[in-house]
């Protein structure tokens, strides 16, 4: 039990811009029938969140569900942040998991707090939602109809994660690095490559490639400590 | 291949007595996900069947959902009839199976045709509904919290069936970084700390430091690629 438990608590479920109460109420029972615990919504639509939250029969977990403005804020505690997708060629820019590899990855890291973001159920994740993310999952869906309803596709992920009791690695010898962390990083980055000429300012998909590169460059909190550490020296070097 | 095709032709998803058009439709877009074909429905709230086919984007499967006005009729072409509960006690008439396990046997039996039956939103399947039944499956829900929303519970067990032999998507081909590579990029960097006092020239240890920190970082050729280019750039706005 305990080992299964694990992964409930570290996992955090992120609907991005949901539009639905019925979605939301949805997701949040999914939570509940699997136990997990730990409902966020980013930008939800004001008027879904409160009669998802005020429904006839909404669990605890919609009760206890918290609201973010931004992706960035709602994954700032997080050590691992993985997007959830229909398509098939978002492996571009990220590494794209079936929902049971990647299920079986989460169970075996050793991330304490895991993000696992939702998109809205008309666009899904946008571009700079999945920057944030470290890899994605995608539930096998068929190729002609891959698009899953919201609360659908919650519970499939959930009953995915909960399905094997996961064996974890004994010691966590190197805690993964925060998602706030990785920003600051980021930013440090970004001001020295805008300083020396490397890119522009305000170019957004610059900064979503930046971001990506950070995620996947800076490991461990150790490893973004001393990124950032050489980063702020290097930046004060240049601004003399 | 063939055996993925023969599971999802060979089950029929049969909902007796759902009351909910939305759940009948989400049913109906699980089973269109995952590539099953047959949905059939028993005593089917008539107002709630007309709506969800005639709803704005039925699928196909909710378009050719047959009706039956018993589960006896509706189970008469099948050789193996599986009914679905959220109860843990139900074994004392019927072998009760961990979802995982019973979609195991399924895969495996040889059944041409298998009857897998959902139960009413209120109420599951009644005991004469599963008197019908050769076995139960149970999704490994929370004792606290064990009863689904019924689109969530089709979408999660038509996860499972198809799940083993879920296609992976092609090898994700991203070359590490070679040796000389990650040389050349610990040396920019080298030569960045030192420049911005950040450290001292000569410090073997220092140098063993970075090459480690490097080669956590730049884990692929294409991103030490890059690592390089701003390096580059950062050093050249130094030396200015």
């Amino acid at each position: 039990m305990g080992k299964r438990n694990l992964i409930r608590d570290r996992v955090r479920v992120v609907l991005v811009a949901p539009r639905n109460p019925l979605n939301i109420g949805a997701a949040a029972r999914a939570l509940s029938n699997f136990g997990f615990g730990q409902l966020r919504l980013v930008n939800a639509y004001e008027l879904a969140f409160r009669e998802a939250r005020s429904a006839v029969g909404a669990s605890d977990v919609m009760k206890q569900a918290e609201e973010f403005a931004t992706v960035a804020e709602a994954v700032a505690d997080c050590e691992l942040v993985i997007g959830t997708t229909a398509a098939r060629k978002r492996q571009l820019h990220h590494p794209l998991r079936p929902l049971a590899e990647g299920g079986k990855r989460l169970r075996r890291g050793n991330s304490r707090r895991v993000a696992l973001l939702f998109g809205s159920e008309k666009r899904g994740l946008s571009n700079e939602d999945l920057s944030y993310c470290h890899w994605l999952i995608r539930i096998p869906t068929r190729e002609e109809h891959p698009s899953m309803n919201l609360g659908q596709a919650v519970a499939v992920c959930l009953y995915e994660l909960a399905r094997e009791n996961a064996v974890r690695p004994a010691a966590e010898k190197t805690p993964p690095a925060k998602g706030a962390e990785l920003d600051r990083a980021t930013e440090m980055l970004r001001d020295a490559l805008r300083l020396s000429g490397y890119c522009k300012r305000g170019s957004e998909i610059e900064d979503e490639k930046l971001r990506r590169l950070i995620r996947r460059s800076l490991t461990t909190a150790e490893d973004a400590q001393v990124w950032q550490g050489m980063l702020r020296q290097i930046l004060w070097k240049m601004r003399q």
